[in-house]
């Protein structure tokens, strides 16, 4: 397993609904803190989907800049520059996908997901993702991952760190009454995080009935809302209240969709003094409520990606058997039909599909 | 001094620009922590001129149901229940005008601003005003004004502890930029206040030069700027940062205008990491850019009047000499002549307008 | 039962080792928010202890000035003041047993436990205790117990609020290995609050193994250590590191012995940046390594019984059966047979002793 | 000015005692981030003149293992590795002397000061001093001197970080009573610190009279106090308070002697729920008053070098004039005399004594 295959076969985006494979260089260890991982899973976001849709977000694609796609990996380590201890060839492993630049005002203040020169996995211009046979990455963005959790589940630590961020935000603790707003990946995800963060009590908001069925069998005890989308956001949150016996309304709201009623729901179904995260990215505007946001100086927190302690923390509650994603994972597609798993995410088909790596 | 008037003259609004006066019976000090305050000044705020003229804002005031006006004032102790050991009469005091349950899950937890019940001065249908010859309080909400500081000036607290509740919110520490939108009463105060706190700069927007040149004078140091309302908040926001010479943005907005522009500006002007407190009260919704919000982590924040130990904090800032509010002070007017006062601030003419309380 | 049985049996502390039994007269509803609960079950704490056998800590007791003794409770509601809308004669509840004055600073900063005129149970000189027929507490500090929870196990939310106000300012989240010392009742509830706000591993150490022994049962998954008193505490601490498999120590230490060489060995297993709260009380002085705690900026904090929100933690982690304390109480004994439990507990023998009230 | 001189004369720590004066090779800018510092001034503090009388602390150094001393210094940039934009040569620079792993744990939780594998100059075994004709350093950890300031106050931004780390842990803010124990550098500047950070009142104690006069001149409008060291702590410390008219006690201590009296003092003097930041170093341990500090809940906070930002702030700090130290510098003697400044340094003569750099 140690010999090196020489190639680095690569599955690129150039263009709204256009792949192409192609033999890339390997990645070469040049720092002595770096390891290359071959990919075993790469998993599928909705932001991929976008991606394959309409050929980037900002920065497009084209035929002449491609860019090799996916963020979300689990794989093995395959070599280790001289300063790595952390891990040995042949280590299971999940990757962190953002590098940050170790020495901006942000990185060194503890928030390296805001640095303004992160590569980011797949995030054109600065670098390409890890939907390649190979993946070069620093050690302390690489996560040895325990028995107990398969290289496919190990793909879902990515999402999984998502909500964890999203919770510690929040501070969710014994006592709180959460309001989960979403149930899809993330959603249920935060629902689950919630519980292992000690939530008193954790709702979840979604129009999909299935969806929400599909919610209290992977957060035991939750309990599901179905916002009427005829009503008003206020007047949804009043019954959302009076149906789940809450005088005061939620502690915290963990919004999931980005959709504005979803918003606008959560932030009048939430108590004097609660805390608001918004995680789903959806619209790039909001019309909020202020004014009755200010009568109960409700905080409004925003989440990005993933801070220091995040993956340790989500590694950790997959260890312990907490938190179980098996059940996430809806499909799993050879490399070379990256598309199908693309597709499936755009269609809605599933929660996590999952994408192989390059069979050797 | 000492003898009881036995009548109570006070000023009530009983309809959009109907104004009356009527003796009422002076308030009985039940509770032995009370105490009974000879009101001397009375202050104007927006919320005042709002009531001038619609005759209130969700509960209107009306000839059956008229509501005595007023919640900023100053005035001399009267009389003190037994258990009184902070002031005697003939005490010059300022009042805090919202009186808390106390035992609530909000006055316990530290945050007796978010009481359900708390009765704030004409605040209807809970509470009558200061705007009397004579109120009463409990003891831990009038604060004995140090000799330095005049009745006229102390009336000033209650805006000041506005601006000291959104400071504290917004945790302004040696170090922060501050962008403070609006040079009203509350952004002047919230500039000044935000110096006090000890921020390596302030900014102060307007749309108003005039305001802005006084701005300068009240908070020394202090740069302003005035938005160009044919260009969009984001635009603003890039030639704010460029003028400021701001490569990352402010630290800390203190958002004073309630106006949608000035927020969305705000937020774009902010770095990433920063800290948005919403304090001016205006439209009840607000179309925010929630994911430029997402991608710098902006944390909003909203503030509702002040909370346990802001009006220590403003007093101390007058008593201290930080913080002079002479040159707030636009007119005085005799307690007869209440409705030139609302009118005078209804056209926005002036800083801060008072009323005198009634004459012997 | 609503039928008043017009005396209060009371049992009194008049000395070390002197008990007394006398009719009191009942207290009266005064307060429209006031509660008269009818006992029924009191539990000993290492402190009624302490007093049986010195008659006092600061203040001693006599036979002309001798005290009710009893501060954790249960109980049933006998009669309520009109203003009392949370329960209803014949609910169950536990009682919270130090009413704070609610005016002072601390009180209003939502630290009610710091409320220097607090009124707490058999604290004298200020307050006698609940070991009585009857006992009056104002609404807000009596909480109804849910169907699930026993009103002996009602008796062990006093002591589990200790352990979760501890862990509240532990700040307790996922990621944190936390070190419990002592495994005295509240260490083993610390261990299990621990476990309930989501920690990654918790360690309990203790000189007595029969008390580990019971510690593994009572918390599931939870490791323990036996520090050798041969050794020093630095040595222990390294030992521990090792046989925890914990390269950096842990993140909270939670001590709940009050002995010297245990809050040393507490500190010198901590990571750098861990926060160490004193939670059990012995010595008035305490030794500690302030150059090695400077070296890695720990953070000492201290707990004092509990403030708002712990007792609603705390019932609310019995009645979802995250924490079942039935394992704890140990013995029942009679109103008349008080003396019998304060020295069980002073003899160290059982975890929790209860008294039962007084019987019709 | 830029051509290189081609030698780096160095000033050895070889044993206690014992200095010596050797041409070492020219740092290398390797890195593309790294700067060639020409340094200008270095600053003298306690641990240089316990390094001279004892020959190190934990490491001692010796002929065969000497040691470039010193860690306070300001400089001119000599040269720059090509991805510097910070600084250009010529530009006057301030070091914060200590370069962290930027890897680990600490470093990316924002708490770099905590890193293991930390290189502090003049920190034995893994980094020389700055006490030589050049320095190399990361261009994060080079700060641009404003005009306003000389390169010899400069110097004084080490100790100045200090003072700050340790208002910033404190979080002090408008409102708070701070007590600043102990006059020497560190303790003149945690109580200007204080001013800057907007405290209420500050008081400086120290049993030296004559350093608490030139307090009084440091800090305006500063108290101070003489502790009488036949008097326990807590018999001062409730002098204290009666004399400063506290009936709380102060809300702050920031701790800057590591002595154990002062210390305990301080917690005595402190109100309920204070904190208190030690910041001075002495002996190993201290006997603190623990169950003072449970039953009022002191936190205990321990201050070690400086974190993120706060070179940053004690450079405004010093730009815009809020604090100014050209008082403290006592002596300058030239670079061959290193050892008169340290010896100095020793008896306690002056308050900051510096060496100059190497002259051309």
């Amino acid at each position: 397993m140690t010999e090196n295959t020489q190639t680095n076969l690569s599955c690129l985006l150039c263009g709204p609904g256009k792949v192409r494979f192609e033999e890339r260089e390997v990645p070469v260890v040049e720092d002595p803190h770096d390891i290359l991982v071959r990919i075993s899973y790469v998993g599928v976001c909705g932001s991929d989907a976008h991606f394959w849709t309409h050929g980037g977000v900002i920065r497009m694609v084209s035929e002449e800049e491609p860019l090799v796609m996916g963020h979300e990996a689990s794989g093995v380590v395959f070599s280790v520059g001289p300063a790595v201890t952390k891990v040995v060839p042949g280590d299971r492993v999940a990757i962190e996908p953002g590098f940050p630049c170790r020495r901006c005002t942000q990185c060194k203040a503890g928030k390296y997901n805001l640095c303004p020169e992160i590569q980011f996995a797949a995030d054109p211009p600065r670098a390409h993702g890890t939907l390649a046979r190979f993946f070069r990455a620093p050690e302390d963005f690489v996560y040895k991952v325990p028995e107990s959790v398969s290289l496919q589940e190990a793909v879902l630590v990515e999402p999984l760190a998502v909500a964890v961020h999203g919770a510690r935000i929040a501070q969710i603790a014994p006592g709180d009454n959460v309001l989960v707003q979403g149930s899809g990946t993330i959603g249920l995800l935060a629902a689950a995080v919630s519980k292992a963060f000690g939530a008193k009590a954790i709702f979840v908001a979604d129009i999909n009935k299935a969806k929400l069925d599909f919610a209290k069998q992977f957060v035991e005890e939750c309990l599901t809302f179905i916002p009427d989308t005829k009503s008003t956001p206020e007047e949804e949150a009043i019954r959302f209240k009076r149906e789940m016996n809450l005088s005061n309304g939620v502690d915290v709201v963990l919004e999931c969709t980005g959709v504005e009623s979803s918003a606008r729901t959560g932030i009048f179904a939430s108590a004097a003094g609660s805390t608001f995260v918004q995680i789903g990215l959806g619209k790039p505007d909001l019309n909020l409520p202020i004014l009755a946001m200010c009568e109960k100086e409700t905080v409004l927190k925003t989440a990005w990606r993933y801070s220091p302690g995040d993956y340790d923390i989500a590694l950790d509650l997959l260890a312990s058997g907490k938190i179980n994603v098996k059940s996430l994972i809806s499909s799993i597609v050879p490399f070379t039909d990256a598309a199908v798993a693309w597709e499936r995410t755009k269609r809605g088909e599933g929660i996590k599909n999952l994408i192989e790596g390059v069979r050797d």
